[in-house]
């Protein structure tokens, strides 16, 4: 069994005019698809992340994976995972996931090691989850990703998606969207993303979603290290109830020593809420010092940068000896991303917190999955019987994905500059900014 | 495919009398074959501990695994693995491996997952290194492992084998055996099994094993906790040099907070030579003190009991990010068990040391390996392009295995029992004896 082809192509995809502290989400979000194609003329296909750099780290691997066998491919290739060191800084302080250059060779590697195992899969006729350990759930949940926004629904021109949402700029109107989103996907835990508005009206925020939902949907809020300190500790305090109950506070502050000082004067106030992060430990060597100095007690996987399922594995076992809660991390993202996550969730038994997934502010115009959107019911997706990642290929949803970005402008993700073009000509990222 | 039949084989194989600090390997070491049948009467091998107690806990699961998928029954019994605590002492300070009752549930599982992968191998075609993310190296490292022995070549009454390597209590019938060894073998690394005679009489055997062979080869002493403290840094400290080189000092002395004392003296004098366990780390659990600690720079995997490849593979990862060490432990085996070795650590990246090995132990008319012994050349097994673990089953010498079992009275190891029948009447561990 031989990888006979490979193909790479780069596609746009709306995305709503979401908010963060890294700025706006541009009109369009960039992804990869990936297919290997056996000697069989069976297609194992992935999603990664989008834009020339990405194009380009794949398209130099060429020459190792036609040709490869598709079981082995994955060890021969196994030094882009391997050579990580912690001497540099891989953090997403400043680096959006996905345009950090210090991860490339993880990133690169997980793309061809989730198209093996769908290739894999789609030849043995088995789900890859079960070629990898053998899945421990079949319903994978997900949580709700609520994000302030401006109106639309993302697209740009001729091309603009419907706003199914609308704008949330407000407590009030971010309740909204969340009931919304509950209601069409079923998700029983809520992960919220902040850092954007003043720090009491995110509290405020968290606050009314708790009196909507009740004490039974477990809360999230990520700032993503746009808080001191001190605003991290006065926020965990404001929300110990609504944050305790099985949620939690992911990268208030920027930096291991912060996120530990924050976790040790939020005990010392009788505060368990447990701090998360995919910004201060984005590899694995980041942990040893993570753990010395306690100071997070979730780590968000995702296979798409920790270098592919396995690695998510090797991470959860790492966690769970550690005590360390497993959550997974979520960019913009198709169907293909979508059941990958949930392979890799489904063949990890330390997955403690529901995953985040930014799979509602994708559009059915834009799915690239054969058959359109894949189903989140009772916020799960379903690990079926299906071989491989369970998904195909829709080839001309695919060229149109192509096309778009063909005519887009966008080449990278850069929300700080998407921020300077549509909200403020002077906007700057800082760290902290409250 | 499923899982049509699942056979368990209790063999008796024949061992020399070997001594150690547990005491005396008895003239039959035991072992458990098994086998899983798929629906296309392929068949998946496995080779783990033996006795009656093995064999029981491979029975209880029966139902579980008939009518299984292969791919699938690993997730399924993933509980066995994952329920592992560290509040209970799991450590083989008093336990001999395989005896243990408290990791009788990675035991059974991991001898489990290797017949599943060898059957998925056979199945498609492929390597099972290759199944699990991929060789990384097609030549496994094995030690020579040279014990202290009483005349004989194991078996009993009619069915002795020949004593191959003659008696070794002294420093010089010791450097004849490995001598003996390395010439048949090729190996490139000495692992030698102390605790056993007076201290000085084991530093004068590696400084005579480091005299006959050189600065090049890395020499490990093991003498499996029967040190003091003060013993152990005495002997560190004699053996910097010989020790130094690329080996290290294993299991000097019990519990990880003598292991952590002895590594703070010996680096207080300016030996660096690394400690490594299989006594007092055995599982997950008992990781983050002796990370805490100190206490070990080195952790013997072994896929028999830590719950299989996949564990050791997520161990590997685990070892890695925190700048440990990885070795491999074993006990008496047979072949199968030692292409399983083979193919774990070629999917291994983080494998630091050549593995341990007892199979020069072990004589081709025990071998129930069709085609006989596993060649070992230049001192590593081979990996090849044959599917599965690369070997099969020869059912006459299967067949003699279990009539063998069947007719010595050994149903379980105990060292301490056969030391007083054979050598001392009055014989007791004794922790630490020196």
């Amino acid at each position: 069994m031989k990888i006979r082809d490979f193909r790479i192509h780069p596609i746009a995809i709306g995305d709503p005019p979401l908010r963060s502290s890294y700025g706006l989400h541009a009109p369009y979000a960039l992804r990869t698809i990936v297919e290997l194609i056996s000697d069989d003329d069976i297609v194992g296909i992935s999603e990664t992340y989008g834009g020339e750099a990405q194009v380009r780290q794949l398209e130099e691997l060429r020459e190792q994976i036609v040709g490869a066998n598709p079981y082995r491919l994955t060890g021969f290739l196994s030094p882009m995972v391997e050579g990580e060191t912690g001497d540099v800084d891989r953090s997403q302080t400043w680096h959006v996931p996905g345009e950090n250059p210090l991860d490339a060779t993880t990133r690169t590697y997980a793309a061809i090691e989730v198209a093996c195992l769908d290739l894999i899969g789609k030849t043995v006729g088995q789900p890859v989850c079960d070629l990898i350990g053998g899945r421990v759930r079949e319903q994978v949940p997900f949580s709700a990703y609520p994000f302030y926004k401006h109106p639309g629904g993302g697209g740009e021109g001729h091309d603009v998606r419907e706003d199914e949402y609308g704008e949330a700029l407000s407590p009030e109107q971010l309740v909204s969207q969340v009931k919304k989103m509950v209601a069409q996907y079923g998700f029983t835990s809520i992960k919220f993303k902040a850092g954007v508005l003043e720090p009491e009206i995110e509290i405020e925020t968290i606050k009314q979603l708790y009196r909507a939902l009740g004490p039974n949907v477990p809360l999230r809020i990520d700032p993503n290290s746009a808080w001191t300190v001190e605003t991290s500790v006065r926020v965990g305090k404001a929300l110990a109830e609504e944050l305790g109950r099985g949620g939690y506070l992911e990268d208030p502050t920027a930096g291991l020593e912060n996120m530990a000082e924050v976790r040790k004067r939020l005990l010392a106030e009788g505060i368990e809420t447990p701090l998360a992060t995919n910004v201060a430990v984005t590899c694995f060597a980041d942990i040893p010092r993570a753990v010395k100095l306690d100071a997070v007690q979730i780590i968000l996987c995702d296979h798409h940068y920790w270098g592919g399922m396995r690695q998510v594995q090797q991470l959860a076992r790492l966690a769970k000896t550690f005590d360390i809660g497993l959550s997974m991390h979520s960019n913009s993202h198709l169907g293909v991303s979508l059941m990958a996550m949930a392979h890799c969730a489904a063949s990890t038994p330390h997955l403690t917190y529901a995953c985040d997934t930014h799979y509602p502010w994708s559009a059915a115009a834009d799915e690239v999955v054969k058959g359109g959107r894949v189903p989140i019911v009772d916020g799960c997706a379903k690990i079926t019987d299906k071989p491989g990642l369970g998904v195909e290929l829709d080839y001309d949803q695919l060229a149109r994905g192509v096309e778009r970005y063909k005519n887009c402008k966008y080449r990278k993700r850069d929300d700080e500059a998407e921020m300077r073009r549509h909200v403020d000509p002077k906007w700057k990222r800082l760290l902290p900014r409250w």
